[in-house]
């Protein structure tokens, strides 16, 4: 990394080394995250990510070759981890477990800010629209598709229940709260969405 | 109102008289929506917004004083216009009949692209936040605690339901659908999430 004059010579790594500290590869993600919020995308510079996290430039160009590289690298890394596949035995657990899930996420602030950030600019750029859709909606499809094939095979939904529609039961309410009216979840609301997408997907 | 000096007389007003040209404010608005598709609003400029509509940018200024003020103005008038309250008579019907406008409003380019853009941007500015929410969410949240009032009355619902939960069960499945996934409406899914949301609302 390119450490400005007079800065200190302990923070060069070896010539020739590829070697990348992974504690600065941290404070950028972090930096990106606040930037992406204070800003946003179309706002957001490297130049300013650099300096929110401390760091040189190239230290950021060293890592990602661009903001939106960068940016789809950390969707992607936030994506994979925040949605497993809850196998509770019932439709009502499975849902419930999902909703626990996903009410986590949606809380995080790479939901709540970065997500519709993203999705409002992956309407003009097709490699944004790419990364979302593969790191944010093929994962949540894949979760509720295994629920739906399940419950079925369990016999509580049809033969033929459609994944997506039952994706837009159990995620639409909760993702239209959480990141649309940004309002609160009071006590017993993630029980009673429970109960009204169980009660929507079966009627 | 200042004209820079040079500016074509023709398209001057007479000296201390407010009359604006009603096309050249329709040419305008139609190109703020769409600089917002094409940009989103904080890369938008005034500038841009009065290339696209062939005017001056004073053109531009004499109506509105910034491009928040012009947003504002255009999001509210959308927003007036897209929800009349249903009186149908029956909760079934009520809820088809708001999912109607609901479907239609969230086709238009203003909410699918417009919308998600500002709803990104209330976060960082409270002028557009309470814009947003007065135009956008109180609407919403107004005709559907009609709904839920009038169905509590006829015994549909009971006594104490939450109108902004049925919001959530209503609206949020529609948006998720058509503004986050963007995905297609079937041939009646619209009776179909009619009928589940419903279910989900007397669960």
């Amino acid at each position: 990394m390119t450490t400005p004059p007079g800065s200190g010579a302990s923070r060069r790594t070896p010539a020739g080394a590829a070697v990348l500290r992974e504690d600065v590869t941290d404070a950028i993600r972090a930096a990106v995250f606040e930037e992406l919020a204070a800003v946003g995308f179309a706002r957001m510079s490297i130049e300013g990510i650099a300096r929110r996290a401390g760091v040189g430039k190239t230290a950021v160009y060293r890592r990602w070759k661009s903001k939106l590289s960068l940016v789809l690298d950390l969707v992607g890394a936030v994506a994979v981890q925040g949605l497993p596949a809850p196998r509770t035995g019932s439709l009502h657990g499975d849902v419930r477990a999902l909703l626990e899930v996903a009410a986590h996420a949606l809380r995080h602030p790479v939901a709540s800010q970065v997500i519709p950030d993203l999705l409002v600019e992956a309407h003009r750029n097709p490699e944004i629209a790419d990364a979302v859709k593969a790191a944010l909606l093929d994962a949540q499809q894949g979760v509720v598709a295994q629920i739906v094939r399940e419950a079925v095979a369990r016999g509580e939904l049809p033969e033929g229940a459609d994944p997506d529609r039952a994706l837009d039961l159990v995620v639409g309410p909760l993702y239209w709260r959480l990141v649309v009216v940004r309002g609160e979840l009071p006590a017993g609301y993630l029980d009673d969405l429970t109960r009204s997408a169980v009660a929507a997907l079966t009627a």
